[in-house]
């Protein structure tokens, strides 16, 4: 049972509300009127829960399952357990996704600055503004409607902040430029310089990080990521791009749009992602690269070239995926071969 | 010697009651009433100081060290310097270590709310916890006796933490129940929400992340490390496991009990693992795989199917670690043999 | 253009002043008069702007490039636009951040203690310290004259920073001696116990942990990076060395002087690197090792025995570069001989 202590429900609602909701067609013999009070999974689903069923690999849990409802795929309706409520739609999973939004969306902070929150009085707060407490703000950020800044969260100087933007507890902004609805997690920190050194015959030098951070509408940046500014260039990410945590972003680094970053990934800088990129967990990818749009990094892979649209890749150094899984066989093959020699 | 401005000392302690201490027993020509004030490592150590000797590596050392006593087993004992006094112990290391926390426990945090800390009226403190200055603490909080909450840490709503609890600077706690003599390092960041995004045909969705951190007695959580809420199921880390700087731990993981978690490792979400699981330094693993009790896994492995238990793997992907040494052979012996060819 | 919200301008500078910070000869038909306003890359740059070329790809740029005036090696003057004053130096990249350090340096904090810090009466504050507000800074502690401490930092007791050293946002120190001039970024942790236990034939136990850490002059520390402090030893990084984000270091390493550790590296207890040493992003090192002055070891390669000084070295399990490289390259041979099998 969701546990009430950290989620408030906002149901019940009834079985012919969350067929409307869903667009899924109601069926079996189950109420309409019945009212549901929470989501389950099928396995621990009782008669007032709505559980639901995509895959094939829980039929079983499904024909002994005691929920109330059950969004299902039409192929499996007639395995469906007596007096169930059938919701019948052909994205079970999405639909219970949408389902728990309804019955416990995210809570607003109240609105208002907490008085231990420190606004310089050159800030801009918007409507129905929320300002943690312990929370910095600076002189001349602009900080948009609706928008929450968390318990000790700190707010540099002249920074932007779009409406309806959430951002966790302990995160620091600076030099930056941040869209509306964007969701930045505790810690996270934007905005500092780069590794802000370049060579040359003799030796290392540091280089001004003079660029900002430009982050666009309803982007996620997971706990304790860090994103760098540009060196005299931005650094930007995409609209709708999903960064999770821990994962490493340099300076002038540009991310496309509905990019996937998983955990722990880092990305040296200048290089540049196309749109629709996925990176799975601790890939690597050198500076100054092209990554085109849709490509795919599998994950641990370390990337040292520019790779061209739609490509999938794997390995370190990465190669075209089929070429990493064949790489793979012939490691497992020696790995075998040689069962005698030691 | 250790720094008194960073350590203050419980010593000094006189021989007989370190040998007490220890269950060493005390032979030698050295005086049991001497008063020892400190611990050192051997070629440093001085008349009042204790040192130790388990490894035959440094008998060279031992035979012309000064310190006043020593932690030594019984094999090296006739080659004692004169006048040492000798704690012999078949665990000299382990004993070492016990003097230390003899002479330098852990300085509990004077007890009290500070008054730059926020704490709603509605949470609850047990006895004797310590608030520290610019902490926030939510309504609905409860912090177990004796339980100490640093500098700048943020509380969620609803949080329970057990008793004896120290949490560092600038952590964050949300939707958790902590228990027991946890100690959570600077940094961590406990309960956001997962990674939320699933795919289906229709491409990705968020899924709400309605389910909570469980955290259980004696767990240790290191420095900047990140453990999302679970998405329905919780996130579980069972006691006494142990987690290292910069790990990620995504949402619905379980960790068994007594599990040795080292820096930098990633554990996608839903995988599960069994009690006494090593995972070494940068390793990742993959999401809905089950790890069995007592499996160990090696430095930057990769893992991408589930291990049994009892077994040891290593290499990305994983391969049982027999196998995997053969692979590095093999490929070792690829780098030479193409020697001639470049 | 550089954002001026974000970075004040202490220009303009004619081209004369240019030629004169830089050491760069002004050669051309251009007006050593001319008051430049800002710095732009070749692509963008405009009339009152400054540009560098070094590299030859980007002559053609360079051909039709609008800016006043152009910091350029003397191989590629015959190819200026006409009427671009020209500064003739070996090393335009260098001098072009050289400028842009005049214009934008860094912005000292307004000096004095934010009346919403937190600062024990028992530490010692230099001369123009600047302390901000959430800031806490525990008894004991001393700061140099000119340093800066960042919103809600955490300075832990009987910390020692010396002068002109910056702390970011939310960053935390504790059982530290920080030297002079050091750049500590937002969200690091220093000094926070290490993953302190060890094994013996009865299993693991706890090691306390007294020491310190140790950071000399001139150190740059990346955003949420984390140092471990010594078990007993110090943990020491070494005068001038730059650690990027995201790094973990380890209780008892030392890090030699003018090394450079590349984002997400991760080094094991009580490993010691030389002067000089270049980690590239995502490499782990073991416990224990000794790594020499002058080593490169490449991105994510894993190190698992000492390595010499001057050795460059690279793969998991590293191996000297040219070994690594024909590594490489014989799996690509596999990843494409057995094309046909699959």
């Amino acid at each position: 049972m969701t546990d009430p202590r950290f989620f408030r429900s906002h149901g019940p609602f009834t079985v012919a509300e969350l067929a409307a909701m869903t667009g899924a067609e109601l069926v079996g013999a189950g109420d309409p009127g019945l009212a549901i009070t929470d989501l389950a999974p099928l396995d621990t689903a009782g008669p007032t829960q709505v559980a639901f069923l995509e895959n094939r690999r829980y039929l079983s849990g499904f024909r002994s399952c005691r929920a109330g409802a059950c969004l299902v795929a039409p192929e499996f309706v007639p395995q469906a357990p007596e007096g169930m409520a059938l919701l019948v739609t052909p994205r079970p999973r999405r639909n219970f996704a949408r389902i728990g939004q309804a019955f416990f969306p995210p809570e607003p902070a109240a609105p208002g600055v907490h008085p231990a929150a420190v606004v310089d009085p050159a800030a801009e707060l918007g409507d129905s503004v929320s300002i943690g407490p312990g929370a910095v703000v600076a002189a001349g950020a602009r900080i948009g409607a609706r928008s929450e800044i968390g318990p000790n969260v700190v707010i540099g100087e002249a920074v932007e902040i779009g409406e309806a933007t959430r951002i966790g507890a302990g995160a620091s902004v600076s030099h930056a430029l941040i869209g509306a609805r964007v969701h930045i997690y505790p810690g996270v920190r934007i905005g500092q310089p780069g590794f802000g050194f370049e060579m040359d015959a003799d030796g290392p030098f540091m280089v001004p990080q003079l660029g900002r951070v430009i982050v666009e509408d309803d982007v996620e940046i997971g706990a304790n990521t860090t994103i760098d500014r540009g060196s005299g260039p931005d650094t930007v990410i995409g609209r709708g791009t999903m960064i999770d945590n821990l994962v490493q972003i340099g300076h002038n680094v540009v991310v496309g749009r509905g990019c996937i970053i998983v955990a722990q990934v880092g990305i040296s800088g200048s290089t540049r992602l196309g749109n629709r990129v996925v990176l799975a967990g601790q890939v690597g990818v050198a500076g100054h690269l092209e990554i085109g749009d849709g490509v795919q990094i599998a994950a641990k892979s370390g990337v040292n070239r520019s790779v061209p649209a739609g490509v999938a890749v794997g390995g370190a150094p990465a190669v075209p995926i089929r070429e990493f899984r064949r790489q793979i066989a012939a490691i497992k093959r020696l790995g075998r071969r040689s069962e005698g020699d030691t």
